[in-house]
């Protein structure tokens, strides 16, 4: 798939994803409206959706359909992890955590609806996708299509395990422990810290694509493998880009992590050993990709995307 | 039932509810250790139990089953609905929120973790509740008991809703609206925070034990209505022993509210008046008690001891 039709693909499901998701977001209305606007502003944020168009691109490999496809059981499940990565960034900037302003150019939730909503919002938020996921299920039930809701419950263990304190909780907690040690912290920690952080929500987004999709538990295992990959070699990107980036295509304060005294990965192992690995780790996600059948062309390209960004 | 048949029965259930929680707490140990002990902290610090305790009398008084009773999908359903509730003080007690260092006589979460942890441990425990009944769910359709699958769902769709930003979370959003408002709350709106702070997870309480036990619709709604008379009657007579209660007894300060300049029920409608309408709502949720077949012994004198509590 070359740069120009990668773009149009992807444009194409950024679009649909931002439907998908505004059509499951709460009214602004009542006596607690303002918990509403404060999940919508940090929901409606932008972002790259990448954790939906996973669920999205997985599911279609594994299920064999085109895109867009629209089963209630997928679309809740792209909105909810999105709901669940979001409540995590608006955790994460609170005072308390890491006291960030601004993110992707704008004001962070706490800082326009003060830190009490803040934290109240990422309640709701992290709240609001097991009640999208819950509600899918029970209607999939009324529908009586037991498989679609025994898979939507599959997902949502899924999720709730990655996203939790097993999951990414656990990351955060391993992060706010290290950032204590200055650059004591060790390699092990700090893979710890990005499988879980990182990788966790990614490898959710793999497993619940291919959970709806029908895959077997081998397939399950290869996607939670892949995820990882994925996940770890985004980050390192990530850390990659803070020291390689610059302010206006990241619209955040590059260099923040040295500036921090913060270990990374870079800091570590060096910028090229880095860059080899990022490659490592993603020849291997796609060679995962590949021993499966079905349309994984753009999830491909998606792929090589998140680990080759320049921002 | 007389108070000390009363009393023998209410320990004998705390001891086992106890035992279930602590079946469920997950191990410190690892990278993330820190936030497991946090979560265990704060779910650990006692309380009254209650409302695990309504699942498991609402369920025993449907099902027609006998106390102790130990199918994993209501044990399940107590553990969540407590985790629930212990998430919501942990971050009500945050700097950013209410600002409390005791709770219960101990130091609050925050104020022995510090807030960061304090955060990270309040989304853990609301995470852990979908953890606890998707991964409950997920057992019920191995075990091929699909009737009891979906009841799982229902009563994690209803707890979801309760707790979430059309429930619990609405509630306590409304509540930080009118702490600003100072004495120009009105009656509606003190209604609204009641409502949804207090009452939805006694609600769902009541309705999760119900859909467990095979309810119907009529009973279910009957079940929430007696919900929200347990939950606002609770909440007065809260509000009442603000006033009339002493520090040793409740183990936090009196008159707090008051002293907060804060509006509550009492404040609005008076000491009598407040009394007297606890003992209304007690009497409907009484009423619509009697009106359903089954053991509801315990159940009945629970609300009672609610609504006539002095600490």
């Amino acid at each position: 798939m070359d740069a120009a039709c990668f773009k149009n693909e992807l444009d194409k499901r950024v679009e649909y994803i931002e439907n998908v998701i505004g059509g499951y977001l709460p009214e602004e209305k009542g006596n607690a409206s303002k918990v509403f606007a404060a999940m919508n502003y940090s929901v409606l944020a932008g972002g790259k959706r990448l954790r939906p168009m996973l669920v999205l691109e997985t599911y279609r490999m594994f299920a064999g359909e085109g895109f867009p496809i629209v089963p209630d059981a997928v679309t809740a499940a792209m909105a909810a992890i999105e709901c669940v990565h979001t409540y995590s960034l608006v955790h994460d900037d609170l005072p308390a955590m890491d006291n960030d302003e601004y993110r992707r150019g704008r004001l962070t939730t706490w800082k326009v609806y003060g830190d009490a909503i803040g934290i109240l919002a990422g309640d709701g938020l992290l709240n609001y996708a097991f009640e999208i996921l819950n509600e899918a299920a029970v209607k999939e039930f009324e529908k009586n299509d037991a498989v679609m809701a025994q898979r939507l419950i599959r997902a949502a263990a899924c999720l709730s395990k990655k996203a939790g304190s097993f999951g990414m909780i656990g990351g955060q907690t391993a992060d706010l422990e290290a950032e204590g040690k200055g650059n004591s912290v060790k390699l092990d920690e700090l893979m710890f810290i990005h499988e879980h952080k990182t990788a966790c929500l990614i490898q959710a987004a793999l497993m619940m694509g291919a959970i709806l999709g029908g895959a077997d538990d081998d397939q399950l295992n290869a996607m939670e493998r892949c995820g990882y990959n994925v996940g770890i070699a985004f980050q390192i990107q990530d850390d990659i880009l803070d020291i390689i980036g610059n302010t206006e295509e990241l619209g955040k304060k590059v260099g923040s992590d040295a500036a921090n005294d913060k270990v990374t990965y870079v800091t570590l192992k060096g910028l090229e050993q880095s860059k080899a690995d990022v490659e490592l780790l993603s020849n291997e996600a796609e060679a995962i990709l590949a021993g499966i059948e079905g349309d994984h062309e753009f999830l491909d390209a998606l792929v090589l995307s998140l680990v080759t960004r320049r921002k």
